[in-house]
């Protein structure tokens, strides 16, 4: 198998820790620089039509894009740990957790960013600084839900560590890196403390 | 079981027509009006934190929230006609499909209405209509990838009908309502016509 990938950006970083978490650490890997269009070449299009990245080639020569997508295949090829649920009912609650971090919080944090950011102009064009302030704004608003929901829970699905842990770590170390923010300066301090058990893991380390 | 769902909204109506595919027709409903804002009662989001809609109340009381996590869950209960994959890989390739589905068309369609829409003011605020205004213009180019794919397939995810065919088509039926917008009027004729097949079907005409 054949990962596209990329540095910094949040997807490509999902991928990566979720590998880790599951010890497997002999994939190939060929990084694309996405300042420089990389992804935009027409010979990176005919494997990934919109454009994303990462991408997993299998052997087969099929590509799989979407993160999550990719995560669910390697889920089936390496079940242990689990990451993502073991029958229909937890993979729903999992998915649910999963979504909410990413429709919530990356979202918020990838508008914000893109719309704002001048090291993120290359990418998105036009960028509406104001919609991407109002987007952080929110985005902060709604993080309470997730700190008051960690007042009563270890992990972003409950009582073990999943991929909506990973969902949101990426989000979130991507929002501390560019947008020099942490949930403690909000007084999340449920959230913060999540970030550090996160941080510890040695999947946490992994860019 | 009890299904939160509102009237004309793109994800209640994913997952009604995910019902009706699976032929289960007797789930009690609790009819929200997200116009008087009723998904922002306390006592719905102590059900549905987030204020999203649809959410489906289990028999042990837990809700689960997230359209697709919903659907992930009654495919469980209700594994056939398959909508979502049988195998981890199958899985893997419909949910690329669904996901390229949902974070281009349906994301497109949405913030482009949202942002522009008197209409959506009430559930929008601020709204920014030159940033929907360009959220419109990708979509539409964006389209185009989806044209092509189904000139030389059936269905969004292959030779099947799955899930991803549900999300692409609530979300352009809901673009024809509100933004007035047929795939036929920029010349997507084979995204016009993968659209009157989705019509055909008796699910097509839920709402």
């Amino acid at each position: 198998m054949l990962l596209y990938t990329s540095l910094r950006a949040p997807n490509p970083r999902r991928v990566n820790m979720f590998l880790a978490e599951k010890g497997i650490d002999n994939l190939e890997r060929v990084h694309l620089d996405l300042n420089a269009g990389e992804h935009r070449d027409a010979a990176y299009l005919a494997k990934s039509p919109l454009a994303k990245v990462p991408a997993l080639q299998l052997d087969d020569g099929r590509v799989l894009t979407e993160t999550r997508a990719i995560c669910t295949y390697l889920e089936g090829l390496v079940p242990e740990p689990n990451l993502m649920g073991t029958d229909a009912t937890e993979r729903a609650f999992i998915e649910m957790a999963d979504r909410r971090v990413e429709w919530t919080i990356l979202l918020g944090v990838a508008t914000s960013i893109r719309h704002s950011h001048p090291g993120l102009a290359s990418l998105e064009q036009p960028q509406f600084p104001a919609f991407g302030q109002s987007q952080a704004d929110k985005l902060k608003a709604n993080l309470h839900v997730f700190d008051t929901m960690l007042e009563s829970q270890t992990w972003m699905a409950g009582e073990r560590f999943t991929i909506a842990d990973i969902t949101a770590y990426c989000a979130l170390e991507f929002a501390r890196g560019l947008m020099k923010f942490r949930p403690a300066d909000l007084g999340y301090q449920a959230l913060q403390a999540w970030r550090e058990r996160v941080f510890e893991r040695p999947s946490g380390q992994v860019q």
